[in-house]
């Protein structure tokens, strides 16, 4: 294990250029965070034991709180309106090193410390607020249950009013009802979030939220509360997470985090939300920051592995060739240019979208002037993002630990580890492919509002509007690509395979032509499972294919956004790498749905080549534009 | 951690008879490894230290030993002609619990001892095979050095012969000959094969094997050897991986490992084969065995976490719908079907194949009357299945871990520890992108050959000729699938998408036409290596077409092997999910060669997700046809 201290990190002016490019509206945050980022002890041993490495990783997070940069941003009470933007920021700052403590920090911060700013009111802020923020009070997350993973609509767990002595009753009755894989929970935690079925006069108003002191202050736990540890886990060996049961454990009224609903002093539940299940929506939608930490977080994991294996390859000879004595250096080899351009270009088009959510969250959540479309939107790109983000992640870091070998095996050289940490991030914050179906759900939302009376002429009609009017127009290069796109529409092959508005147009068309389909085949399918069921790939082609074409416009812009020379050059050539990428993986159902010919199709594959030929002499500012410091990657293999 | 004991593994009828067919000739051995097999201690307690883990895994392997299992097969003397198969069905057995012990067995029995069997002669034979199946000989393969890795030809480590003393001088001049990623060497091996140049009097006869003892019987590292220990790892804790460096040890004569090439008593270089070249590829062609052994074993790895996977998902429900209300059950899902049982028909496809070059190897390795183009055509084989089956193994242990959700990523349920494991087998026994470009090569051997004289009219006549005669031709399956094409050439799209004719057809075209126009792409780019490097995306594919057409030969000998009646019946489905898979997953190489309308592309979707809702109902037989016994698991979450 290399511990490395932070050195100075010197970049070329290309390297620099494409950071602050990708940094885009947060490139002033991001640095600041990078310089007040501790980095003496960035990496953990991976030879610890839990229990050293769960210690490890609570000190981990108190010298980052000491330094400030823990919970930048994170509101201390209730007068403190707290930066949203700032805290993304510092959580992904933090997934720069141990991802152990990257996760610990967003159960306490994100997750506890969220569920008390955005569930609670008053009291709870200025009660808790602060003590959470410096780590003095550290806390769980207790949503999901044993008995329904991902359908947190069904908890178990109940909250049911005690009126005799003014107080909550939180209860965990079948074995299903279990919390599990709750961060804090094994170990550190002292309080937790219980969400359950609140009941109040025999009543169910559905689930809410409930402040639940787990363990007194010299860490024993507390009557009524079973706690298990979930022990070694596939990685993340420094977040102990556990299970939680409650056996009839009582707690004041006051504790019910109750901003969207709660219980009156006389007694009577009241809400500003009628119904249900908003009231749950409204209450989960709060979520959407941690959804995005998460999203970004397996962005700067999956840019620490390209890091690595592409600075690898820029120093590693293997087997000579003629004119190639020393041994051909790795990144010479085009199936290795293949292997790692194509992620690296995919990285730097993820990081644009993840900007504009992030943007977009910052307005939803701090303008106050945010729509109930923005709103809706926020959630579907959020969800998206996340699901194709860490995906990501998980394959790019594979193909990162592959392109070094044996080398890459070793833990020395981080790949393992941040592969190993970075595998549940498709699972936490929503399983991805529940978040897909969601995306897809969510889109499929605007065809059944204005189907709903049409006869089907007249929702053959509807359907063009829809997409325009609807799915459309929501990115910041929407007047940009309806411009790009114009003349491409009536010949698309008349174009080259790098004009950027045949790129637009093929992602427009696959996302328009999936879901119009999609569309058509759930009104045929109605409210029956089986049919429904039968949708299921399609649906899940279609939350892809909309997000792909979120992240091309997001690129767009971003280009847009960039003056004219050797910068922009270079974004233009990773925007096509990327687009062509996306378009050859699904090369089939264009040509399935004649949205492409053969020769282009052939075509496409060369094309790649030529990027990745033009791409290659600026293999390391693109690595230096993904904005890890080469100091802080720690691998053994990159040092001399 | 759960440990497990041996139970009864109660069958349905179906499964019982998938594993006899899965197991094919090989149904009476593996029946009986498994029935030999010690199970109570099957698996390893992940949350152990480094060192407790690799002591751990040396008295499991002295367990299995005792129990008679490890060495099946190993011979123990000159006269000892030993049994291949067996062998590799001794390693496949053990690929059923602690992947660590399984490897570190085969770097034991596989590599140390096969370099002592199949490079030395009746002295190493006599002195050192029954000390090294019994354990009693701990030892290591040197082959792989830091410098070169993959590149096995320009290994740097020396082997001089000293006439003065009749002895050998080992020694490493540079860091780069340093042998590296060596199992054993960091603690248990007292005795390495170390793999170096071989210098008599001033000429290098090129790479030879040498032993070279390294630990004394008290396990203390001897003068001149440096061992390092390469420590923590991304997976296979329990298997002492280290580097080892010489200083100019001496080891008498004797030691050299002179089957192919050695120094006689008069201190004269002989050998019975004159090339460096080819004696060395003689050499390597012995490590056929150990690539067969490590894809046998991938395989069981991916099979062990399809079963978790699959076994979950016929107990796990996850959300309500109309007619579920108990809640619908993961493997009622089409999108969790689509996930699984693609990858579970891959399972058997790549397990028929397996059992094809398994037997190949018995009849090279034994038979004595091998031709060179079997010989030559088992080693393209040996890597191809290699780099498809560990592939495949980890792509599957994944998608099995994912499908299990938050509880897929708890240790307890083993799936993300076979990931880590299996991780490396994409790697070492050859990395998988240099051994699919071995076997283009080899594709390519065939065309050179014919071509060398031939004009450019004359080599396209010969180019049908050389895939007719020489590529195609070799596998049970070959006059089966003559005659199941015969009809489909004229007609492609006449026959329905289950039309096994089709399928074969589609492989062959696949196989054939990327081939071809590989063969002439090369011969354009002679020796160039700018020229020659723009190949390797398409040396990848054509060599993946090859061995997926091998792959389905062997599936469709398979269910001509098996009687008609439901067994053969649910392969005939498995078999044809497979195809469409492999099929669908080059749609558009496909679509661009004009080998399949967009019509017929866009069916294979839906003919796909009926394949699913086919299979659905037999789901537990597939999974039992897999061959692992339910109790051998070890998932915390199939336990009630």
């Amino acid at each position: 294990m290399t511990l490395l201290s932070t050195s100075t990190d010197q970049l070329t002016t290309l390297g620099a250029g494409l950071r602050r490019a990708l940094d885009g509206p947060f490139a002033d945050k991001r640095a600041a965070a990078r310089a007040a980022f501790p980095s003496d002890n960035l990496l953990r041993d991976p030879d610890l034991s839990i229990d050293d490495a769960r210690e490890w990783v609570l000190n981990r997070l108190i010298e980052i709180s000491e330094a400030g940069v823990l919970a930048t941003g994170v509101p201390q009470s209730s007068e403190d309106p707290g930066n949203i933007a700032d805290t993304v920021v510092a959580f992904e700052t933090l997934a720069h090193g141990d991802l152990s403590a990257t996760i610990k920090s967003g159960v306490q911060l994100g997750l506890f410390g969220g569920a008390v700013t955005n569930l609670g009111t008053k009291w709870h802020h200025d009660t808790f607020l602060a003590d959470i923020s410096s780590l003095k009070l550290m806390g769980c997350y207790g949503m999901t249950e044993l008995g329904h993973g991902s359908d947190v609509f069904s908890l178990e767990t109940t909250i049911t009013f005690i009126p005799e002595t003014d107080e909550f009753e939180v209860h965990s009755e079948t074995p299903g009802a279990t919390k599990a894989y709750i961060g804090n929970a094994a170990k550190h935690g002292t309080m937790a979030v219980v969400f359950g079925q609140l009941l109040v006069r025999g009543r169910n108003y559905g689930v809410h939220a409930i402040l639940v002191p787990i363990r007194d202050d010299d860490h024993t736990v507390l009557p009524g509360v079973t706690i298990g540890d979930q022990g070694h886990k596939g990685g993340l060996l420094g977040v102990d997470n556990g299970t939680m049961r409650f056996h009839r454990v009582r707690v004041p009224r006051r504790m019910l985090l109750d901003r969207y609903g709660g219980v009156t002093e006389a007694g009577e539940y009241a809400s500003s939300i009628e119904s249900p299940t908003k009231r749950f929506f409204t209450m989960l939608s709060t979520l959407v920051r941690g959804r995005i930490c998460v999203s970004a977080g397996a962005g700067i994991a999956a840019r620490r592995g390209l890091s690595i294996a592409t600075r690898y390859a820029l120093k590693r000879r293997q087997f000579v060739a003629p004119g190639h004595s020393e041994g051909v250096l790795l990144a010479d080899y085009l199936i290795h240019q293949r292997r790692l351009l194509p992620l690296i270009a995919r990285s730097y088009a993820l990081g644009f979208a993840q900007n504009e959510v992030t943007s977009s969250l910052v307005h939803v959540m701090e303008s106050g002037q945010a729509s109930e479309e923005e709103k809706r939107q926020l959630q579907t790109r959020a969800d998206g993002i996340k699901a194709l983000t860490t995906r990501f992640a998980n394959d790019a870091v594979q193909e990162a630990r592959e392109a070094c070998g044996g080398a890459g095996y070793l833990s020395e050289n981080q790949l393992t580890g941040i592969r190993a940490d970075v595998d549940v991030f498709a699972t936490f914050e929503g399983d991805n492919t529940v978040l897909l179906q969601q995306v897809a759900k969510a889109l499929l939302g605007d065809y059944a509002k204005i189907w709903g009376e049409l006869d089907t002429a007249g929702m053959v009609q509807a359907t063009a509007r829809v997409f325009g009017d609807t799915v459309m127009e929501r990115t910041s290069a929407s007047t940009l690509v309806e411009r790009l796109t114009a003349t491409v529409k009536r010949q698309p092959e008349a174009t080259t395979l790098v004009d950027r508005g045949w790129h637009a147009w093929m992602f427009t068309e696959r996302e328009r032509h999936s879901l119009e389909s999609l569309a058509r085949r759930v009104r045929k399918a109605g409210k029956k499972f089986d049919a429904l069921n039968q949708l299921g790939d399609h649906m899940l082609f279609v939350a892809k294919a909309h997000m792909e074409r979120i992240v091309l416009e997001a690129f767009i812009a971003a280009i847009d956004a960039t003056e004219p020379g050797e910068i922009r050059e270079v974004l233009e050539r990773l925007c096509s790498l990327y687009a062509l990428s996306s378009i050859q993986a699904d090369r089939g159902w264009f040509a399935d749905h004649g949205k492409m010919s053969a020769g282009r199709g052939k075509a496409i594959g060369a094309q790649i080549n030529a990027l990745c030929a033009e791409l290659r002499p600026d293999a390391l500012s693109l690595i230096e534009g993904l904005g890890i410091p080469e100091s802080w990657l720690g691998a053994a293999i990159l040092e001399d």
